[in-house]
């Protein structure tokens, strides 16, 4: 595996690849099982595995954590090669952003709820960095995790406007045994948080089978019962709970034949983790 | 040369010369010599050379002239394969907006003044389309006449911010015999207007003139020599005449040693036409 850490060093990397397949998997470092699930897949069908990892100044709001975001460049290189990483791109701030940025990729609708509520501004700086890293590594295929979903949609939708020539590959949320969804920020947690964190996905099974089971017929009631069991643990601070149409994440009123997602952010102490499971509805 | 029509079709023509050097020439049809000169450049410097031609509704307001731009599909043909188009693309609007775009590229600051203040949204419709055809076309080389010079400065801002693997080239603007910028809309005018209006370009060679010969010191006083010579002409409505660096477009106090570009948008009847000259400033 090659670290790389310009723009430029990496075009001339990639060169003689480029009748091949290019599988991209765009981090933030800090590994985890997740991130290397998304490096298997892309090793299994691509013929040429490209990581990045660039913590985004862009995405992060002036209260949030970019400073103590976690970081392990030597740890992350040994798990990246390991997974079957060939390019390890890592760049630096000035060279993303020699100059501030006069140019931003918008997506609306999509972009509004959940987080985006949360996040002003994040999913702009995520949209921003994603093109440009697009226009860097030109991949054929980008592997991206279902935690974060909202993300997923908004980059699904800002290939498909935008006509970039990439195939965008959702992959499955790793979880930890007791059901904790994998996340860079987990290790901010205090073992009392650690534990009442797992609260978070024990609702949103309890959901899917409630979903499953035809137990509701609207959206507020699927969120007053995740709500209620989160509220149960008293660390748990709920930034939202919320049911929507997937992956428009527009607001659904009947649930019977929709695609759902029920997505949840929920703060414990200083640390806001996000989760979410997706219902594929009747046929 | 091959007219395509589908974005689809147009990447399996485009598939072959992947490993050559594609000139890409995107107009709004209705092609004259400016256009020509474009596509005869890109034939010299390009092993394939793609025009487009898509009038984007994006990019008109709503009281514009979307409806009325002239169109004549058949004679664009002959004159871009006379020149040394080999694909041109000629997608409907359909084809590039299935749906109503939710993303958009956003630039700022170089697209605030001139035509960004006069027209507003008209940059981020010529972004986002131009961003979607580089997408669609992936071209090694671009080619934009200087009539338009603040969209050349918009699209180089936006090919640098966001890394587009694109050389954007400027070319110079082609004139009619008596001085005036070739444009699509010279048509709308009527005798006695395409008369007077041959006093843009007489007003801005006499400013670049003045500006060589160092007849000014500040911005405000070439926009006052350009703006009455134009109003010598009674039926010139002027929309702005601007003296700003360029290709920044942030207003210049001292005119010594900057470059500098003079701008004008003037109507005549319903018809708006816009002129400009850049000048070197001294080194």
């Amino acid at each position: 595996m090659k670290i790389i850490e310009t723009i430029e060093a990496l075009r001339q990397e990639l060169k003689p690849y480029r009748n091949q397949t290019i599988g991209f998997v765009p981090t933030m470092g800090y590994l985890h099982e997740g991130h290397l699930s998304l490096v298997r897949r892309a090793s299994q069908e691509c013929d040429i595995v490209v990581m990045s990892i660039f913590v985004n100044p862009l995405q992060f709001g002036p209260n949030e954590d970019l400073d103590r975001y976690p970081r392990d460049l030597p740890r992350d290189a040994a798990l990246a090669e390991q997974a079957g990483v060939d390019f390890l791109f890592h760049p630096s701030v000035e060279e993303m952003y020699p100059n501030p940025t006069l140019t931003q990729i918008v997506v609306s609708k999509v972009t509004e709820p959940l987080c985006g509520a949360s996040r002003p501004g994040h999913f702009t700086g995520v949209a921003t960095v994603v093109g440009k890293l697009f226009h860097i590594v030109m991949p054929d295929r980008a592997y991206f995790g279902l935690k974060d979903a909202q993300q997923v949609a908004v980059i699904q939708q800002m290939v498909e406007d935008l006509n970039f020539p990439v195939t965008i590959v959702p992959c499955d949320i790793v979880r930890e045994p007791d059901g904790l969804a994998m996340s860079s920020r987990n290790v901010y947690l205090s073992p009392e948080e650690r534990k009442q964190a797992v609260i978070l996905s024990q609702a949103l099974f309890a959901a899917k089978k409630g979903l499953e089971e035809g137990e509701w017929s609207t959206a507020d009631e699927v969120n007053r019962f995740v709500r209620e069991m989160i509220l149960t643990q008293p660390l748990a601070e709920i930034d939202y709970v919320e049911t929507l149409a997937y992956p428009s994440l527009q607001p659904v009123d009947e649930l019977k034949g929709q695609k759902v997602i029920v997505a949840v952010a929920v703060r414990f102490g200083k640390t806001r983790l996000i989760d979410n499971i997706l219902h594929a509805g009747e046929e």
